[in-house]
């Protein structure tokens, strides 16, 4: 293992997707950013996008932008995404958030398997994810029961941990498809084959995989998915999510939010709703124009990039990290809470230390490292193979040594900061 | 009736609101828009902020955002809503789209009222309105059912036609306070009252009033209430929503979304949902903070102005624009088709005409001016008192009498556009 600076910046200069970094605003390059995974970076493209959108078509074209792109946002987003996780351009919309539209194809997917009564999910799923099909199971009053598969090491699932789980009992399967703690990425073609196999309908989240993992989605047959678009995506803090149903499903689902949005002949103002043709039944109020106008500039990019490139230099980034962790952190006391294995991790890795919160804030204010922290002991190293460098991680780990090796975290009080 | 230009302007000169015309981007001053009850307009001070906070706050403190505003945003608009609707600081956030916010709200008040079957609305109620509570008695089972009271002159509803329909069998009475088509307004005080007599929960949609219309939920006891931001607060295309509920109903009442945001110490990351305290527990997922920045700039000109200047002016206003009509237009064929008594009125006028499509879109296409269409009949021309003057008023008639005069609709197909 090579851990000087040199050699960083010698994988930089070979790296082809290097000078996508100026594509986006980067006003302090002493910043070392790795929380990508939690809120992407500002594209340029984006700003300039957003101030044309509000001052020139909100501003001047007033009510006449419905008639002038706005209408079609959340359809002609969710193709640009659909080209990322391997779908249709009519699989996929951009509305809500995450947990709205989580909440809709839960409840779709639960009254679509009427006869069965369990619902299949994990300890390493985001825990909104679950709490929005607590919720549900409460509403749809009690008839279904989940199931919470405890993950054997606390970092992964395999295929074989589902497995016992799954009969006919079972409506619906859902896990986050890269896991927001440990980064394991899991096994998406057999988990789906494996809950089809019960009859099950699959419905995979994928927050933490969009824009960095490449997913195929019409491949492995999956039915259901969703996804966060201000993560690896770049969409801004709470941008709109998408919400993924495989084409020949959409007529046999029905959304529980029956909104305006979703209504056949919309503007015929009739009281009967019925829902609309394909995924609009899945659309409820007045879709979000500015925030879905934050979404575009960075799903470009990705496309521009090409996923096969950015999982490649995300691969590299990640092992890069994990050996200079290898060298330099390991024997400092910090563990390694993601899988060795590059085909079964996503693109952040997760350090582990007893002062893991105190030296977060270490790291943040004396250091101006941005990593992420998970409670209890959890640090999480994003990288956003769209900016960042090699330089970037051969800094933070510099850094975090300097952390551990000065404690100077020890200055820090124990208790949790409020905000993610 | 004085029907000259003149006359106009010397009512916009003794206007005491006139200057807050120029806190508005208006590109095209030959533009007469008079459709701020479906979009306003922009505020310069939002197209600045908007700026700022995905420049530097996005762009350059990037996820440290959260911890500097971001966070509390859904709470902090909210209780300068509050402000504008006789509400309680902690009574009201802004969060997701007025659809969404009234499935919540719908559900939770059926859940808190057990051991009844009725849902009461009326026929001029907003389609969404109607088809989400559809939607949510579906999700319920089929244990209860929705009555739509018939407007017996399909304008107003008096509390009186409302009378018959309670009974110890209503859960929950739901009308829109300003109604989108007729303009009429609701008497909120007597149907609440009514509704609590019969021992069911009142849910207001103030969508139509808020920022045009003072509204007193508080002195009223008003239970729940939704209300749209893209109208007369000029938040912006798509704009979030706010929701009310009663101070000492909240911690009664259970969004049936259970995201993250809504959980009790959130990060602490724990699998079991507790709904946070207050209205904490209606957030679901991570609030968009590129939209809720939209939303301060025009709330804050509301503040500014003041309820009671905006509502007498909004009243000067339509009344100047019926004797107009009665004038001009009524001679012409065209029908009134809002409540001629401006306590009963909102701040939208309603006039019908068998060709109303054609004329609106001779109005838009060949004269400049934008009034709202409304299947079948009904062009709504909304003033917005805040930026609306009396001169636009005068030139929006007389370019309607000429579209009639002139019959310059002849030349334009009867189907229907796609768009609000």
């Amino acid at each position: 293992m090579n851990t000087s600076l040199a050699h960083a910046q010698h994988l930089d200069q070979r790296d082809p997707l290097a000078h996508f970094r100026e594509r986006f605003v980067i006003t302090d390059p002493e910043v070392i950013y790795l929380d990508g995974n939690s809120l992407g970076r500002l594209p340029k493209i984006t700003a300039d996008r957003l101030r044309q959108v509000t001052e020139h078509e909100w501003g001047e074209r007033l009510i006449r932008g419905w008639g002038e792109g706005w209408f079609t946002a959340p359809q002609r987003l969710g193709a640009q995404i659909a080209q990322l996780i391997g779908a249709q351009p009519d699989e996929v919309i951009v509305t809500d958030s995450t947990s709205v539209n989580f909440f809709k194809l839960v409840i779709a997917a639960l009254q679509a398997r009427p006869g069965r009564s369990q619902i299949i999910t994990d300890d390493l799923n985001f825990p909104s994810d679950v709490y929005i099909v607590q919720g549900a199971l409460k509403l749809l009053g009690g008839r279904h029961q989940v199931r919470v598969i405890p993950s054997p090491d606390g970092l992964t699932l395999s295929p074989e941990a589902v497995a016992p789980h799954l009969s006919p009992e079972v409506a619906l399967v859902t896990f986050t498809h890269t896991a927001f703690k440990s980064g394991y990425l899991y096994d998406l073609e057999r988990i789906t084959e494996m809950a089809h196999a019960a009859g099950a309908l699959m419905l995979w989240d994928l927050s933490h995989s969009v824009g960095a993992v490449p997913v195929a989605l019409n491949a492995a047959g999956v039915d259901l998915a969703v996804g966060c678009t201000y993560k690896y995506l770049n969409g801004g803090p709470g941008a709109p999510a998408f919400l993924y149903v495989r084409r020949d499903l959409q007529e046999q689902l029905l959304s529980p939010i029956w909104g305006w949005f979703g209504q056949k002949d919309q503007f015929d103002m009739r009281l009967d709703y019925a829902p609309g043709p394909g995924l609009q039944r899945f659309l409820a109020g007045t879709p979000p124009i500015l925030a879905l106008t934050a979404v575009e500039g960075g799903i470009a990019l990705m496309l521009e990039a090409g996923m096969e490139r950015l999982r490649a230099k995300s691969v590299a980034q990640t092992e890069y990290l994990i050996e200079l962790w290898e060298a330099e952190l390991q024997p400092l006391g910090m563990t390694l809470n993601s899988p060795r294995e590059a085909a079964r991790r996503g693109s952040h890795v997760s350090l582990g230390h007893p002062e893991a919160l105190r030296i977060d804030r270490a790291l943040i204010e004396d250091l101006r490292v941005i990593p992420d922290f998970r409670y209890p002991d959890n640090i999480r190293l994003g990288i956003a193979p769209i900016y960042t460098r090699y330089a970037d991680i051969y800094e933070a780990v510099q850094r975090l040594k300097r952390v551990l090796v000065e404690r100077l975290y020890e200055k820090y009080p124990t208790e949790r900061p409020d905000v993610t």
